[in-house]
């Protein structure tokens, strides 16, 4: 397994699927996944996506900037960090957010989140 | 084990150490912790402490501001996502930054840090 692979790919995959189709994001997660979006906590696929398609905004579009990952040890997950900005709504301004997801392996070459914690830096 | 617990005293401690005694942080990590620091990467506790004690400032000061935890699978590691400022020698402005750690256990109560992710976000 290739983690900087793993991660590039899982990251484009991730920002282009938020920004485009927010519902499809569900099969990523799993029933022991959980989320901490600015704070609040989410476990299991339903109340995850439950989450993210009732922000309330139509339109986002997430500007990737930094992506580091290292494998996260025995499991074969692996560890992605991304910071970055993004704009939410209309006409809104750029905001920076910084993210982490643990990718667990389920099958050669497939993973799904177990851990995404999210945090806007507010500037 | 409380994940809430063991970020809260982890991320005090890291951050009063680094702070204080830059070296001391060596103790945290092992033979096969890794640090990405700004892109770079690092393995093993020598060649982590060796980047950590040899940053171009002495004195440096970091603000949390967020603290975000998850129990980071059925390894009992702990997965720390930290936001905040920090200011780095005598009279610079402040700069946010974000970092994450996943901490493993050696012991009841114990932990190290396996993975370190470090990036500045500039505003």
């Amino acid at each position: 397994m290739d983690p900087d692979g793993v991660a590039k790919a899982f990251v484009e995959h991730y920002y282009r699927t938020f920004d485009s189709n927010r519902a499809g994001l569900v099969g990523l997660y799993q029933e022991g996944s959980m989320l901490s979006f600015e704070g609040e906590k989410f476990m299991g696929a339903a109340a995850i996506s439950a989450k993210l398609t009732s922000l309330p905004f139509d339109k986002c579009l997430h500007k990737v900037v930094t992506v580091d990952c290292q494998p996260a040890g025995p499991t074969g997950g692996v560890l992605v960090f991304v910071s970055g900005s993004l704009q939410a709504g209309e006409g809104e301004h750029q905001i920076k957010f910084s993210q982490m997801f643990h990718l667990m392996p389920v099958g050669p070459g497939n993973f799904y989140v177990q851990n995404d914690m999210f945090r806007l830096n507010y500037g």
